[in-house]
């Protein structure tokens, strides 16, 4: 039988069948809550297409990316690929037209992400990703706005620090260790490519490379250790202090991010006991708008993404995922067939004042009518009825209490 | 500078900039008026992959919809395509899982969908698509909930009947047309491809290949203009009287649809002025799910899609886009700097509180704090201060009556 191709999901409504473990309720819970600490951090949402012109990915995102991409020629010749990240996408939409918007310009957005890799654990060929970036400040205040946002996100998902902890560095404390130790400016990137894989690397491996670039590796491996928070951190921890966050972050210069673009502080959140990958990752990159734009638009910036597929395993693993049952309120039972007609009415009343509702499209036994309305979880169940001097009335039958009343027709839904 | 691609779209936050038309409010506006009508009719919503397989589109569509694929091979020698529907990818699903869900089943999903063509008013070369399906009922009870919910998301964007109608037909009554005036049944689809171009093509043109089937151009015109209510069609239409909807559907048997697995009651729904593209269309398609999983699994279904695009465009033309401004709710003043560090405790709380809010996050002067603060649309500001005795307290004012008050700094989120 017709299969999804590998390294795609499907998305189920609850309860999932056997074998299919991600469910469309999890994945909008997320999404809410995305969503939800997004906007009252005032942040507004935007979007891109899913395509996108190959050349918006090459040469800024780094080499890693590129080999990755789901890329392809399209029917009119055109090099194409579908997006892996959303930085260069909305770097294009701010370069186009931030002269419409006041600064700063705080925007959020929840795009299906594709990289053309092997799929393993918590790494598929596709993710969905909060991207939230702000641009127009260059003051570490932005960067712990950020931060703070990128916390809350977790918490109003249940997480608490002791669940995980957001990793702060800074790539310009990188560039001046670099440049301290005589590094050639040109290379400060193969540099940062090497920092970046230094936790996951042989020791050796990294060692070898390092001391190509004229760096000593235990050099490097002290200026981790120490973790000296470097002013611009400093201002981010003192604000996210006053904001009651610090327990959320450590200064720790062992995170770097892979991609090229990234000027200033960088960030990653992890879960505390480190059984998964990063669950998100942002930082700065004042240069990319000025890039995409060619040099029309110079705005600094900065933002950070969070995918769907990590989260959704910590939040598994830390039972964090709430029952998703019960979304039908109210039950019309059609017991007398020669009352189809005005149940329809019922139905489409209480529909219309804006509650969910259920009915049995064909004739069907009243008990199972009646079973289908609790397995629905159901809190009302509505009969209509003929009444004494055969006037139409309803009868609702509150399925918690199992009380019933009786109200006319006509007064349902006010009655409900 | 770096452009999207023809004929895919960005969204853009409001206030638009000049030339973008497609604000993500707008479309989330949709989106919501989507979601929320299909939860009133106890519709659950799934998703699939972007990016299925071809096959799962070649032989099943009909020819039409292939020819205009997003499709290429990716770098596994996999052919695939970009999906330009999603009945193929929710009738995949229900035959994978059906065993898993109570009949009838009600799912829906709003997919962004593909199609390589010339981008031109009302189509692009992506859209998203409201889909609803119903798998499990044969009974025309089915179709009723269907074109009543197809109804009613229209309904809650504010159309009327006076906006829109939804032609009802039936394959099956065409069917039957063809059949008793001895029509091959192998050429069953091709008649009726001719069909459903009639009111597009030229009347010569349309004649001369119905001629080809043995079938009179007259003929078929006169079953159009007769649109007499077929059984399965009259139960549909007694099922939307009692629901209140018959105002919103006229029998028109020049509606047929093009694809190709159709088997039953067709539907469109158009503006009444004939200005737009179809606003939305569906019908039954009993054999698809038997086809997609070979053989295994069998179940009546049907379903329509509805576009955002057209919708769009119909809500704009009707005024019936609301404004989307006022999202911000308080905005907190930081007017002396030494008391920063509170006002970013008092901006952390209201925020944990599920408002919304904004801030300068670096110095700037009152005045132009408070004149942000009015462009927000915000409903307060709060400002801390030290009071008598120099205890902090927050000055709440509100911006619609002008009035402030004070209440303790701690007692904010409670006072607010």
């Amino acid at each position: 039988m017709m299969e999804r191709l590998p390294g795609f999901r499907d998305f189920y409504p609850e309860p999932l069948p056997a074998n299919e473990p991600w469910s469309c309720d999890l994945r909008n819970h997320i999404f809410a809550a995305w969503r939800e600490t997004a906007r009252r951090y005032g942040f507004r949402e935007y979007d891109g297409p899913p395509l996108e012109p190959l050349e918006l990915y090459t040469n800024k995102s780094g080499a890693e990316i590129v080999a990755q991409l789901f890329n392809f020629v399209d029917k009119g010749e055109r090099a194409v690929s579908l997006r892996p990240e959303m930085t260069p996408t909305v770097a294009r939409l701010v370069a186009t037209a931030e002269r419409a918007y006041k600064k700063p310009i705080k925007w959020f957005s929840y795009p299906q992400l594709f990289r053309y890799e092997k799929p393993q654990k918590g790494r598929l060929r596709e993710h969905f990703q909060l991207n939230c970036d702000l641009f127009g400040e260059a003051d570490p205040a932005a960067d712990a706005e950020m931060v703070a946002l990128l916390v809350d996100v977790l918490r109003v998902l249940g997480l608490t620090s002791a669940d995980f902890v957001v990793r702060l560095s800074s790539r310009q404390a990188w560039q001046r260790f670099f440049a301290g130790r005589g590094g050639d400016p040109a290379r400060a990137y193969k540099f940062y490519q090497v920092v970046d894989k230094i936790e996951r690397e042989r020791p050796e491996v990294s060692a070898e490379k390092l001391s190509a670039l004229g760096i000593a590796m235990t050099e490097v491996q002290e200026f981790i250790r120490a973790s000296v928070p470097e002013p611009e951190l400093q201002a981010v921890l003192d604000n996210l202090s006053a904001r009651g966050l610090r327990d959320f972050v450590v200064v720790d210069y062992g995170v770097i991010r892979g991609l090229a673009y990234y000027t200033g502080i960088v960030f990653e959140a992890f879960d505390r006991k480190g059984t998964f990958r990063a669950i998100a990752g942002g930082g700065r990159y004042d240069q990319l708008v000025q890039q995409v734009s060619e040099g029309r638009v110079d705005l600094p910036a900065l933002g950070f993404g969070m995918g769907d597929v990590v989260l959704a395993e910590l939040l598994k693993d830390r039972k964090l995922v709430p029952s998703f049952q019960g979304k039908i309120e109210v039950v019309v039972l059609v017991e007398d067939e020669s009352l189809r007609s005005e149940s329809l009415g019922v139905v489409q009343a209480v529909r219309e004042s804006g509650r969910s509702v259920e009915f049995s499209l064909v004739p069907s036994k009243g008990d199972k009518q009646f079973k289908r309305a609790l397995e629905l979880g159901a809190t009302r169940t509505l009969r209509v009825e003929r009444g004494e001097e055969s006037q139409l009335r309803v009868r609702i039958k509150d399925l918690k209490t199992r009380e019933e009343r009786f109200v006319a027709i006509g007064d349902v839904v006010a009655q409900l």
